[in-house]
């Protein structure tokens, strides 16, 4: 091995801006609707949910957002996130390709959350918030705001997919260690989850459900504020981190990707690695490498594959706006797999956007052979990847395979969002071959899909 | 904060070499016994356990002894380890002294455990050993060793205390994801296992049994060695590129410590951070700075603060040699807290000989008070320590509120030897109310230290 196993940069190399994709879009984004009069949103409409400096960054068109000194400073217990190139992994698969993943797990809630978590905290805090509610999937999300409000003096309540909640113990006795609440969604403490458990008892819960709980608690309490952990603008561009960090550490290895992998649930992580890339491409207008993104999304919960690209709720209940993405409907619940954090009807607005611009790629993949490269990779590289994670795994080492059926060294660089210690669980079920490969049910796909809101275009 | 937060050296910067203490002792160790016969024993008489590679290094008299390159190149997957420094801790708890960790929780089983578990398995599979068997209390060290065995193709079976087996079952399900088999002790498969469940069928184990368990498969079958985690030299000389590392990175800060504090269980994290300083003091006869050197262990299984320091046997039926060690007697069976990396019957005899030639200190404390100190850091500083490192931050914590109260600015080091995702549900406990400060049974104590074998002084 004649070149480093990890690229390391000092913290004094934490990006000092935030990337904003909007400026560099060749195609602007369709506006959020207001729900009741579906004419574009203005920043006020969101006022009783985020505090003005988020919704400003929501619509920013500046390409570079300066990142307040105190989230740096908060940055340093965890970044700059190493990237490592994958000399074990490529022997393992025999592959010409060379293989880099960047390794965001190196954060105290064990994920690339907090990039956006720790900012959401901070300015809500300086807006002299001091509760926030937010939901969670596997809890990734939750732990991570979690944290932050820690940090800034916040009470933080989580709405939690049931199911996840019920799978996952141990990231809710982390939320708790970091001092916030945890609640099951759907719960009785809401008219959202009142309403849905008087219909279905056992409702396993869904991230659209949970959202719906957790704006409503905001919507009516004065004090309270939201915050969501994917999908929109500014969240997405809080993870643009990620991305710029990788582009030094690649400089430093003297390599540029071929092809650059992430997962996708809301799709903050594969913003996070994509966007500075994608960027680059479209401000270098052909004169750059072009290179091919990536997004690998589960196939029982497949909204960029399969989804349509259209006006919907980002919740069940239909408390917020309406954006324009790939959607699976907002009445559509995934089946409860193990990746918790991907199981959502939506996919954020600027990713489904860069999709329809075929800027990116999407594929779609069972949990199976996902915990399959998971593990493959775990017994090579040490780090063993969260269910949300191997998704990327699996695409990064499809694409390595490919690389070797075709003779080529390619450059892979994929994102590896997240560590799974809190989600052995389904490393046990896999392994005891007890794992079920699930699929949605094509007629609730089909029921979900009718039942979309009929939006006029936009002028 | 005008310093770094975190302190990050470059691979190529990983040490060279371990520090062997043995070169620097002032008064030789005891020399480990026969069982049959008492007398000292040959490398031979461990050749049915160990590769001679490592019986070498455990009687090793050599300063520094060279760290083999592939071994190297696995460190690198997450070595150098960072140094940090802890501002937000200092600022909870408003106290004048600097206070500096070590993360060994970066590793990808998230212990100080893979510095060890590593070059084993490579001396071990250069010797063309392909099983290894050995004990394991909460299962860093099982699942150390299976992540090393990965790496080399070595099959290795791990024997988990049975409370630990069944308390953290996501520790076992990571063992089984690095492809190790996970056993709970005692078992059936031993002579030793089934002599214990013959008395009691629901006996809880320790880590004596499970090592009376590892070393009899391994003793019985050609094709097998035997591994442990800690207590013998060759493993704590392992460890002190901890200390080594924490040395450089203390430079860089421009401070050096008046305190050093770490849990001890068997012992190897806290040799791993203390012995090169402590070696930097016997070395310098006076001349160096003189500092504090603080074991933390605890209260339930008191080994260095209420054990005797006497020739016992390591494992509970007798099978291990006699080594000179503080130790609360082989059939002391310590009670379930969950820190069971730190559920011990001895002390490494390095450590248990700096205790009694006066270089080190000791102290204990009960599970509640190291939560608490563990709580308060993770909403510090984010990192959630695993059990028995609270034991290190209760320690760290104390020294730090001492500083408070006589006004001085000392600098204090400890090692944070792991992360706690899967401890969570100690950690639920706690915050429940539901963990209860565990006593030892004095009778049980006071009769497994009247049957401590009598052994003559040996010339």
């Amino acid at each position: 091995m004649s070149t480093p196993t990890k690229f390391v940069l000092d913290e004094s190399q934490i990006p000092r801006n935030w990337y904003n994709i909007m400026a560099d879009l060749p195609v602007p984004l369709a506006p959020p609707l207001h729900p009741g009069t579906l004419k574009p949103l203005g920043p006020d409409d969101l006022a009783p949910l985020f505090p003005m400096e988020l919704i400003m960054q929501e619509v920013s068109a500046e390409r570079e957002v300066p990142i307040p000194e105190p989230v740096r400073e908060v940055f340093r217990l965890w970044r700059p996130a190493p990237l490592y190139r994958a000399h074990r992994l490529e022997k393992a698969l025999g592959t010409p390709a060379k293989i880099y993943y960047k390794y965001e797990g190196v954060s105290p809630a064990g994920s690339h959350k907090p990039n956006t978590a720790v900012p959401q905290a901070w300015y809500n805090a300086q807006a002299g918030i001091k509760k926030l509610t937010t939901e969670t999937g596997a809890g990734q999300w939750g732990s991570s705001l979690a944290f932050a409000g820690a940090l800034f003096g916040i009470d933080v309540t989580v709405y939690q997919v049931r199911v996840s909640y019920d799978q996952k113990p141990y990231r809710r006795a982390l939320m708790e260690t970091y001092g916030a609440k945890c609640l099951p969604s759907p719960s009785n403490t809401t008219n959202c989850g009142r309403a849905i458990l008087e219909k279905n008892p056992n409702h396993p819960g869904s991230l659209g459900i949970a959202i719906s709980e957790a704006v409503e608690v905001a919507a009516t309490h004065d004090d309270t504020k939201y915050s969501l952990g994917s999908v929109l603008n500014h969240v997405l561009m809080h993870q643009t981190i990620i991305g710029q960090e990788a582009m030094k550490q690649l400089e430093m290895a003297g390599d540029d990707p071929d092809v650059v992998v992430g997962c996708t649930g809301g799709g903050s992580n594969f913003a996070g690695i994509a966007f500075p890339f994608v960027g680059q491409q479209l401000r270098g207008k052909g004169k750059t490498k072009q290179r091919r993104i990536v997004a690998v999304e589960p196939a029982a919960c497949p909204s960029l594959t399969r989804g349509k690209f259209a006006y919907d709720f980002g919740d069940t209940s239909h408390l917020t706006p309406l954006v324009k993405m790939h959607t699976l409907g907002s009445t559509f619940t995934p089946p409860g797999f193990h990746a918790g954090g991907l199981r959502y009807h939506g996919m954020a607005p600027l990713v489904s956007h860069l999709h329809a611009l075929k800027l990116i790629e999407a594929t779609s993949y069972h949990q199976n052979e996902c915990f399959e490269a998971g593990v493959l990779f775990a017994r090579a590289e040490g780090i063993v990847p969260a269910p949300e994670a191997n998704h990327a795994v699996k695409g990064a080492i499809a694409e390595a395979m490919r690389c070797k059926r075709e003779g080529k060294s390619e450059v892979i660089l994929f994102n590896l969002c997240g560590h799974g210690h809190f989600d052995m669980s389904a490393y046990s079920a896999y392994a005891s071959g007890k794992l079920v490969d699930q699929h949605y049910d094509e007629k609730e796909l089909a029921m979900a899909l009718a039942g979309l809101p009929s939006v006029p275009e936009p002028a």
